[in-house]
């Protein structure tokens, strides 16, 4: 049992209803407060100061690891002492422990959420990008291919993936700007150049790694969870003009590498544990490597909202992380087979997460499908994709048995092109 | 004019005949010997520790920017800083300071080239590989489409380009072992798993990266060359098989991600200035933002060798980087143009680099026109692809008016899969 996810304990903090960070999620972010940067945990409304903890003794630690820009450094230290950390964590703001609200130290560590600027959380060493949800390679198929063969024939084999951008990945709150690009509007004429026409959101879930083997050696299914810090949701902003010119047969450069939006609270896979579920049946059946035991899968309800300026928004998808074909410990079995190394950063994400409901499609790409149909916003504006000036609201969290774990918002506006 | 590039300057330290590494190149690495890590440049056969030289007082800085496991520090500080490293010592060590060869501090500062390590001398934050040679990209259009559409249409517009794996790049001296994965050899059968049958190099050269501008920005081919530190040699190392099944649609993955290859030494942009040349004349003619002034291209002999175990190495390829069709200045406009921000340490490699003659093919796959033919070694036996316990050689040299400015090489022996 991971002693922190004790789903009888309650915190001395108040936690409002329905709130994503009850003391179950102990998730790991990087705060800004004033001119002091940390790395910092949260629950409720309230943002810990772990640097602060460190300094008062309380992790087994030199406490320079949390006084950090980036939660490298801690993630380096390995899951047995995130496990630690956690831990701790749990203890000191429990209700047993309600003595330690009039501990002036411990008092110095507490900030409200609204006084702080949470930060990118993880320098990103290498971030690849999954295809992982069949009914989102499905829909794919079916617009630019055809419904009878819709899934190209290494699909249900590879869980396919692509290496993609770690320098464009922002944290929720940092506005991106429209990027230009060559495309090819019409097949029988030049390409033309200019901003994106055709600018989408696609709605991912991503994990973090530790450390991994040597490079030439593999991480197995089994072994997976082991090498797996944490999640957090992450936008997978999508130039869809520039990238059906392009693509071919490279795969997406220019039309993905602009930028990424994440959440920025990584959720710890320990804390996922109570949401796990089972996966779908594999047929055919797929290599011995790629092959686990268990339930790999995790229940996340996933919601996406287009926000037009000056207006209420509108949720245009209600998704799950459960949709997934391949899950995280296949990913990582299929990303390393080959010897390929991992570090303390990698982010892998899910790729676009569809549901076989209309309503569960990740991206505009499929809720438009393909331009063919539009969305009403609040404000009676219509979208067929995203506009200048929109805000992109992705939410997700796991619920079960009375204890709701969460990942709170990534919030991306849309500026015109520079 | 580059101070440091005067071809009339003599070292006091000897230069052998046909050294890639007169005073001229000045290049940067990162060198061990014993305990110590360090900074170092290369006269000759010498090895230059410039945290020593920096604790002399020599540079303008920090002395811990050269105490470090990675130039990415010294990278940071930009353009001008580096000029003025390799003005310094161009200055310290040219022939008419000859009286510093009685220097005790100066002479504590130098190794010679076999007494050292040489390590990996970046941290790569991204890597992006393209696809910019003709004569490459024709070849494969042949082998796999039709000789009459062997250019994909895109191919004479874009810089085709893609993201790349940069935690498995390796330098020169490191053994990798062969890839294991998916292939089907039989379009009729199902898809089989095991070590990879078709091992591949490909003759690359990188550029290095400055720190670029804020995300949402782009870098102009005129802006470019301020954006380059300096170059190596690359080998992109391909398994044809696993890339055949797995690159459709979002491109080649755990077939290049299991090593990349890089020699140790960056050369300068500045050193290499003097061998510019023309590039081809790019018809249909591009968008403005990859048209470019003057000459952007750059005239450097590259082969590549191969050797088997105990025995003689065999030259399997004879080069040139000026047969790109794009230039790195058009794949860095390229690269920014959409806003995707680059990093100090950022690393771009070319794509193979084949010339017209088949001598001068960058690949086995084209060497051996997709295995159709065989290269023979020095000890008699046959080669279509490379074999384990095979060791390929990539080396590089510019040269011009009595000046040779050298790469050395990448060497890299392939072991059996774990």
């Amino acid at each position: 049992m991971i002693k922190a996810n004790n789903s009888e304990l309650k915190s001395w903090i108040e936690v409002p209803e329905n709130s994503d960070f009850p003391i179950q999620n102990i998730p790991f972010g990087v705060a800004k407060s004033g001119k002091q940067v940390f790395v910092a945990s949260r629950i409720g409304d309230t943002v810990i100061n772990l640097h602060k903890l460190a300094k008062l003794g309380y992790f087994d630690v030199d406490s320079d690891v949390f006084k950090s820009y980036k939660l490298n450094k801690f993630i380096k230290l390995g899951k047995s002492f995130t496990r630690q950390v956690r831990d701790e964590i749990s203890a000191i703001f429990s209700h047993e422990n309600a003595a330690n609200k009039e501990n002036d130290g411990i008092k110095s560590a507490l900030h409200t959420i609204s006084e702080v600027e949470m930060l990118m959380p993880v320098r990103v060493g290498d971030y690849t990008d999954f295809y992982s949800s069949e009914q989102h390679a499905y829909n794919v198929g079916c617009m630019f291919r055809d419904p009878n063969n819709a899934l190209l024939p290494n699909w249900k084999h590879i869980p396919v993936g692509y290496h993609g951008r770690s320098s464009s990945i922002v944290v929720s709150g940092t506005p991106i700007h429209r990027p230009k690009g060559q495309q090819k509007p019409n097949n029988n004429e030049p390409p033309v150049f200019g901003p994106c026409k055709l600018l989408d959101f696609e709605l991912e879930m991503a994990f973090v790694t530790y450390n991994g083997k040597a490079l030439g050696q593999s991480i197995s299914t089994k072994e997976a969870d082991d090498y797996i810090f944490g999640m957090c949701i992450f936008n997978d902003w999508s130039a869809r003009d520039i990238q059906k010119w392009e693509y071919v047969p490279l795969g997406p450069f220019l039309a993905k590498n602009f930028a990424s939006s994440i959440s920025p609270w990584i959720v710890t896979l320990d804390a996922l544990e109570p949401f796990r579920v089972s996966g779908p049946v594999q047929e055919p059946k797929v290599f011995d490597y790629l092959q686990y035991e268990g339930n790999k899968h995790i229940d996340i309800n996933l919601e996406v909202a287009i926000q037009p300026e000056n207006t209420k928004e509108k949720v245009v998808s209600n998704s799950n992380y459960k949709y997934m074909y391949w899950n995280m410990n296949q990913q990582l079995a299929h990303h390393t087979v080959n010897g390929c190394n991992i570090k303390a950063g990698d982010m892998m994400a899910s790729g676009t997460i569809s549901g076989n409901d209309e309503s569960a499609y990740g991206s505009m790409l499929e809720i438009s499908w393909k331009g063919s149909k539009s969305v009403a916003m609040t404000d009676g504006s219509e979208r067929k994709f995203i506009l200048d000036n929109d805000t992109v609201i992705m939410r997700g969290f796991a619920q079960k048995n009375g204890v709701r774990v969460g990942f709170g918002e990534v919030r991306t506006k849309v500026l015109p092109t520079v």
